[in-house]
């Protein structure tokens, strides 16, 4: 029984290392979207709330997926069963991307390229998050530090999008770790207003309230959603509105969302230290809120987890 | 002796349909910069501006290609000459893409992945261009539409660097071509005033006098600057501004430039007739000093392989 | 008994042929503002709403229309009133429009011109709505499209004074039709966000929830206020709140409110579909309770209209 | 023999107390645009310049004059001739303008109305200039005052088309005057740079050179361009640049140009002094050669006619 | 006895004619934060949040004031109670200013001088607030004049902390008193919305609905906060949200809120009118029930001490 | 004879030890100008250049310093003079700060208070430049980074006056000296152009041609109009343009100029090197020519200097 892992891609199911694509693929030029969703205790959390997401993705940028929604959920549990002789204790990440596919417009000169009659790249697979970078997270929260570099503007391309064309993140993250190796960027967007980190979201506690980052150019992260749905269920009360960086700096709490880890702590914020203790009355609540919802203790498995990850 | 066109990658020359990439790649995700040069009479316009313009684009988003300029050079001439049986009378389009190689942060949950110990993946490739459509351009001139979707602010990801991480240039274009099948987008800087098409630069003419938009944030085309050299050495004023749609609505000419069609006359702007006659007398003028320059007539290559390109 | 219709001209009651006005008057230039009603089964809707509106457009540009608002509703009833025999089984669309008058202004060379003491233009008039084209577009529902021109900026003249010195509406006009000559143009504002038509408001339904644009750069409209009225009785939750063309493309139902034709369904948004049924329950739902407040059904009017208006 | 003017009205020349036009002719909403020359001892000053510059504005709003541009110049002569014998030794002001004509639109619910064959509305007439005001002016100066409200975006309506949609001036105008009775208005662009007056355009004068805004949102006004002209004539260095309060302020001089005065001195700009005799001799200079240029003392005539202007 | 008022600096209470400080003290360059109480009867009123806010600011700008929240306020008191001879039937303005200290920095050119380790200045006095001027006010209401100077960008300095550095709002009061001498400037922020004045916060009353700005780019008064409490209390809704000039010129009341004063009713707002009476009923009843907390009525304690205040 | 330096303060020459100003006058909360120059062999450079600035600022923010510019020469030589036994071989930074007094305002709550009729506090002295610091910088150049602090928009307040209401560069340089406690901090503008440093302009080099950022926002630098000036004598093109990161990134040569300093070579910008030797030879050139200007060796003297300096 083969231990390497095995993805999807147009059609066939193939060990990783077999999943190549022609470099004339547009996804090549960050023309593609994607959506991620982890498991837990192997079973997918939201899967639908996912696709749906990735279908607007989708919708927005016009690739035409060629399978339906259902087909989609379809092939993405195939892929999951195939590897769970591989899944251990531990749990997934689990990724579809779709790329416009290989471009025929380079040489033909007519920009109607675009939407010529060619099929997408649909590609699958599932990946072991990060859990010992995790688990030291959960005890000293991260350093964010706030770059430069600014997060894109709607009359570009909308972040709302999950796309895989974002070099300014790169960017940002290049600018960051110069200044602390170990630091996450949180990117401004045009409006001098915190949008959201390169792959997270992010939420501030003051006086016991919540707030988080209108969802004008930041993705609308679906772990952002479960924390405003716990709150709501918890009787906390949770903001969505334009932070500045004051409000980061003066919080009495902060933290990040993210599908591969949930929730993460943040202990300082450019050089400032946020909140007592690490991680935070708000933070545990949550998260205990969370664990319950998915039947496993999410920090404690990190840190089982760290241990035998690399 | 083999009919396929052979291109260099990681360290190989390989026909082009054996060159596959790792969906893993960084590049998969936009996290590349590239360059294209252009033959004529199977000798490249300008190598060394174009591998400065390169390296600048590397320096700007950090990525090391492991090799030098001069290698770089030696290892493009090395694919045109692979490839030279192939050429008959045409010329090719010449490219070098680098991207930042396969990650290993997917896996770390560090963003100083992007400042890992990976070797970058390099690629340099040649392909016709697509002749045809440029003769027909070069007769009815083309129809350029300005968009909603505007270039990039350079707070978030310059765009002097040639990058490929530019899917709101994909954006700009389904928007366009929905207005006009044949249109061509020409897009608007975040600040209202006329940037560039997607891969070309804009020019217009008025009283004599060529104007084009200033490099805030276009890529500094070398197209573009030849044009500049050659009013210089024609006694043509040039001035670098911002231009607004007004100023091109009502311009006497205008004409994008680009490295694959040097040249092409604009005929209409948002439905609005640029000129009086197709090209106008100064895209004529400038296209016979670039042929003069480059020992071909431009148009007449272009018309002829018409006859023969798909 | 005249076939003509009557309006009301600083001071009399005159058939519209006979309303000249010089071309010295400053709402030549722009300088007036204006409102407008419509009747159902005759009566006019939320007249003193409309009225409240006017001078507060009036108060923001300075004009004094030299009458209360009492007074200007009698003149509009009486206006109603001679035209009532020309109703029929329609309805009005009736309007009031007030201009600085005729400047002493450009002769005299002082910009103190502005608050000279002429008497305002005001002009009351009744017409007939293009309920053909309604009908027509409550089955297949509105094209909209988002043009590059762009609302003012409360910089320069706040949208929410009902005035007419909107030129750049012509040229989002003239931008939209030519890519498809059904559709309606739908405005950004300055910061990329939807604002709203040329006359109409926007919604858009998101799980069951109405969103329509914050008031900052938009007219304050009444049937846009109907709308948040009627969604309060039946218990559906409405926000406004920044939206983003991503936000129009993937939403449930999307329409448009406005003063002649209540409310209209848009089928597709920069020609990608919108909803799944046309028109959509939400905007079936709206406008059953909206007929019930009018004692007419306004789609049913509409349509028996159709076949008998121009 | 008439004493009253005469004007020219879509084909008719009339008194113009007879020139009236119907309340539903668009150019009642500011759809229209118009130019504006004077002459100079009864001869029109660079007509051929004023009318290129209308029929630019012309084709950037998309409106059909339905007449040639020599058509135009030669009715706007005959106008100026009929009334020359009303002139004595004074000089016109002279005007054109176009409207889009009477709307079909507003009952038919299309918005393709803005491009329906309908025939513009013409008018061109003639009027004397303030002589009166301007003769104090040339030697007190004009208090300019920096209003709040801006001067419009390009992306909203270019400036450069000298359009009648300008509600926006008169907000202006109205807080000037408040503040002082007497003082101009002179108006940022959205950026915070100086643009223009209500029909001015602005220099400043600093160590000997002409400085004024770039034409990126403002009139290019054709008595600004004679200013650049005769300061080429006179070996006067004059630069167009982004130019802040800070730098009005502290100029040596300043003034505006306009086709009615020419060029009038500005005194003080937001309270503070400008230069130290009224006028400086920059604007001395230029009002020298400008007058040697057409003939007459342009201060002289404006004084002398000031004693019998109204 | 003596007669001078006592001031607390740097570890010494002594009269406020002896509070001299080095002219190379960095708060000399505005590089300082403070706060601002008053009392009620003598006792200072929100002495906690006031610090609570202090100590924001201090952690925003990286001021370390080298004593506890607590010993601050202990100090704070004791500085009231030294002065308490002097009170009489007045109250107090106390204010707290902590600044970063002498510069070791100018001499050695090393940025990093601006965390070297030098102590803070810190400063704390009271004084009398002006009550004749507000007994004036809250008869005949502000005029509020709109500047075109704005309010800082939290891209530059966050208006939330209460920092020193404020040439601004200079400029913005020498824009306005030379409009009218009695008018307040009421700040626009970058963005057009209207922010605060220069040192009050601002509200509007439409049809029962108070209405502030958001705290992006203001101060976040404890007086705005107050204000908001007691509308809660008494059932008032409140909302914060974007206000544009259109919406402040057409309120029903329009009011101010600082700690000195407490509230003042707005009269004119750019020359047009606000509301019916002075005070409107909006102001009356938040300023009776302030007064009921407060335990002293407002309003009659400003008058009274009208009469013997300077 | 006294060691200790003299300066000049409100019409007293005294030690800087007794140089106390009241903690109420209006400089404590950043309202002054101010401007510096330094000595070559103990004689003012561009002394009547640099007072010519600061009366610039004066204007714009309207201080009257109650005396003329020959008076503020005259008492600046006269501290220079009084502390002449005291330089040595060194040279001098010579300043002058001219606030707005002590402010009446504070207690009468008029806002009129700033043109209250109050005299300005004056302050003119004398210091040591940090030669010590300069010496290593001449050998190693400058790290400069680009933090995300802005510089201030003119629409609050104009870089170009030297105003010291700047806590905004405080905040810059607390964000760089975290990253790297040896780098300066280099500010963008509101547009995301590279404005200045703190204190010190800068330019590039890029194919031979020096490039400075247009004085839109910053200091017009006498300094960098000093190498404007050479440049022109030398023959070498000089640009001042819009500059973004990119450009500094990937310049020839890069460095600062200031009063203090003259010129700085810089050696990595955001950590990309910058050139290829340190100094480059366009910062070799023109230090020389400088050197030769001013009778000295600009490095050499700051390298001698450095080892006594402290």
């Amino acid at each position: 029984m083969s231990q390497e892992l095995i993805a999807y891609l147009n059609g066939e199911f193939l060990p990783v290392s077999q999943c190549m694509v022609s470099i004339s693929d547009r996804g090549f030029g960050g023309d593609s979207v994607y959506d991620v969703e982890r498991t837990f205790n192997g079973k997918i959390f939201r899967l639908e709330a996912h696709l749906d997401r990735l279908y607007r993705s989708l919708k927005y940028v016009r690739i035409d997926p060629r399978m339906t929604k259902e087909e989609m959920a379809e092939i993405t549990l195939e892929v999951v069963r195939r590897n769970e002789h591989l899944r251990g204790n531990s749990d997934w990440s689990v990724a579809q991307t779709i790329t416009r596919g290989v471009a025929l417009g380079n040489t033909t000169g007519r920009t109607t390229s675009v939407i010529d009659d060619v099929p997408p790249t649909v590609y699958i697979n599932v990946y072991f998050p990060p859990f010992r970078r995790y688990a030291q997270l959960h005890e000293e929260g991260i350093h964010a530090i706030i770059p430069k570099t600014r997060n894109y503007h709607p009359d570009t391309i909308d972040n709302k999008a999950k796309h895989r064309s974002r070099l300014n993140l790169t960017m940002a993250q290049l600018e960051v770790v110069e200044a602390d190796p170990e630091a996450w960027p949180l990117l401004l967007d045009h409006y001098g207003n915190i949008s959201e980190g390169t792959g997270s979201n992010f939420f501030i506690v003051t006086d016991g309230v919540l707030r988080t980052p209108t969802d004008t150019s930041i993705l609308q992260g679906l772990s952002r959603d479960t924390v405003i749905l716990l709150a709501k269920q918890l009787g906390i009360p949770c903001i969505e509105e334009d932070i500045q960086p004051f409000d980061a700096y003066t919080a009495d709490e902060a933290f990040m969302t993210g599908t591969s880890h949930s929730m993460l702590p943040i202990s300082r914020i450019d050089w400032r230290p946020i909140g007592d203790e690490m991680p935070g009355p708000m933070v545990r609540r949550l998260l205990a809120a969370w664990s319950e919802m998915v039947g496993l203790d999410i920090v404690d498995q990190t840190k089982a987890l760290a241990a035998i990850s690399e």
